[in-house]
């Protein structure tokens, strides 16, 4: 039911690229999961993603389990279902989520907190965010995770990584729906040895992926670079390794370089909605002045609907309008952008030319337009 | 380069089907114009509205040339190259929007207002809302009226009558563009003296069609409809009538009975995003707990993609979580529904069955569901 195959490894970096096969379909890697938190990735239909080629969305089994709560999920045959979208879906167990929270109390067996929805107390465990998202449905799912909530807090990381790894024990013991993969989550920040103890106590528990967790989290970015270094190194090689939480492209060049295979980020639909557009010359913010009497289109190397129908001056005044169609085609610009990219990262991987495709792909987005 | 030829007239009543002829293309009346205020029909792109084949929409004057301003408008070429929109266009003058204002003051040649954007000030005239519609380019245009801000107050409405009448002869003597058609706009609140005079005097003026201004604005629903009947006794029959600003099927089949072909209307989409549904039986509020777990089409007798695709219970869970997602859905839905609805009305007037349709139509919308 499930495979990761790795087709092709870059001879100069760690960068791979192969496949990965779920119920739902095959995923090619680095893949790059636009990200629907609440079933929805913001304003795009699946109609959308499906012409834009995306090949597997994340959303958030925190979120989903307050609204709209499991029962609909369930009736709705899960999140497939629910939101007509026949192909890959990871779920996050919303660690992160929740952990982001305030009033969060932690106890041996789980976790309370209050739901921003209507501050109801509510007490996860790791067998009820597997319970969770086996109802979910989704192909992949996480392991109920502890996030510190500060990077540089020694006793903080230590204490996530002891707890993390023991709720990824009863995680992989509890989980048995044969339909789903269990990907462990790494914590342990950028302190080396924590970093290392978590990897090689997780290993034991034979998951087949890994989310690098804790990281991006406002660390310095040697830190997480030398970090990620180290994961990949203790890694065995056919395990997939998946960077939570990271989008845009001189950073998935970066961890592709050294061989990470799955990225997921808000930032590309987040950004898009208050005018930030994503071009293969850089990131252009659409309100500025400058593009008031500009009827070309938002990249003019880029050719998705919006692209070949729109033009900047027009997108610009549904932004500072606040229209919603603005927001919209701005999102799908962006998505698609970064969908586009990564099939080049892949192709480039593939003819050996991927060292090649970023020099020359960091020389034009710098030079910004 | 215009016409406008009535091919079927009901026996029955005053309902007529016809072919208005614009220099982007044909449009089928009775017909319903999506509202594009600002340039965009809110939430959806012109690829939606081409596929759920929408005939004309109408944009504001007004709102355009406050943003995005004429110089952009012109350098677009016009709102058709702006929006990406290549068949017909109306442009309302923005009398009605300049008048629901504060802070207005009228003059004998013009009227000046306050931006609500900047708060700077403004002084259009007959002439200049000309020159403004002329730039902004649609196919028809709509003379400056004086649109009174209340139904009930007869010295008020007999002096917007006198301006409008006034403004309308100078918007007539002043335009000569001729790839643009004007029509003038009909005051007189529900007074038949008033209603009746500036039927007379704008006849004069010999304009294609008559927008029927100054209603559905909270006056007694028994006063809109025998004002309505009163114009189309009083109006040639060859010109165009357009009632302006209504746009909910029972109210449409009401004024297409008496004789009305263009009609315009914000609520399908306004109503939309805060989760009301116009349904083959009846309008919906969607966000109902009773939805939660429904999981048919918005419309179990519409074909739209929404429909297809997507259930009530995932579009209540997007309205009710925010989701722009959810607004952009149902609006297609209720526009889509609009126009099935106004093709059916068209058909049966083209049979000489549009008594039966409205009747077994009204039947099932107000069972409802």
């Amino acid at each position: 039911m499930f495979n990761f195959k790795i087709i092709k490894k870059d001879g100069a970096t760690g960068a791979r690229t192969g496949r990965l096969k779920t119920p739902h379909g095959i995923v090619h890697t680095p893949c790059f999961m636009p990200v629907a938190t609440l079933g929805t990735v913001k304003t795009l239909s699946s109609e959308d993603l499906v012409e834009m080629k995306a090949e597997m969305l994340i959303s958030n089994a925190y979120h989903l389990y307050l609204k709209p709560g499991m029962e609909i999920m369930e009736k709705a045959v899960g999140i497939h279902g629910f939101m007509n979208w026949e192909r890959p879906v990871v779920t996050d167990s919303g660690g992160f989520q929740i952990f982001s929270l305030e009033n969060v109390r932690v106890e041996k067996d789980g976790v309370w907190f209050r739901s921003r929805i209507d501050g109801s107390s509510h007490f996860i465990t790791p067998e009820s965010s597997m319970d969770i998202q086996n109802r979910i449905g989704a192909d992949i799912i996480m392991a109920f995770d502890y996030c510190p909530r500060r990077w540089d807090d020694f006793t903080e990381v230590k204490n996530s990584v002891d707890i993390t790894v023991e709720w990824a024990r009863r995680c992989a013991g509890y989980h048995k729906k044969r339909s789903q993969w269990l990907f462990g989550i790494l914590q342990g920040g950028i302190y080396k040895d924590l970093r290392a103890f978590c990897v090689e106590r997780m290993e034991e528990l034979d998951f087949p992926g890994f989310g690098f967790g804790g990281l991006s989290i406002g660390e310095p970015f040697e830190g997480t670079s030398s970090t990620v270094d180290l994961m990949v190194e203790k890694l065995p090689e056919k395990k997939v390794r998946y960077f939570m939480g990271l989008g845009m492209p001189l950073q998935l060049l970066e961890m592709v370089e050294k061989g990470v295979d799955l990225f997921d980020c808000g930032m590309p639909t987040h950004i898009a909605r208050t005018g930030s557009t994503i071009t293969w010359r850089g990131k252009v913010n659409i309100k500025a002045g400058r593009y008031k009497e500009d009827f070309s289109p938002l990249d003019e190397d880029c050719d998705c609907f919006v692209c070949r129908k729109y033009t900047k001056a027009y997108i610009r005044h549904l932004i500072n309008t606040n229209e919603i169609l603005g927001m919209r085609l701005n999102s799908y610009h962006n998505i698609y952008f970064t969908l586009r990219f990564m099939e080049s990262v892949r192709k480039s991987i593939k003819e050996g030319e991927f060292k090649k495709f970023s020099k020359n792909f960091k020389k034009k987005y710098n030079i910004g337009k």
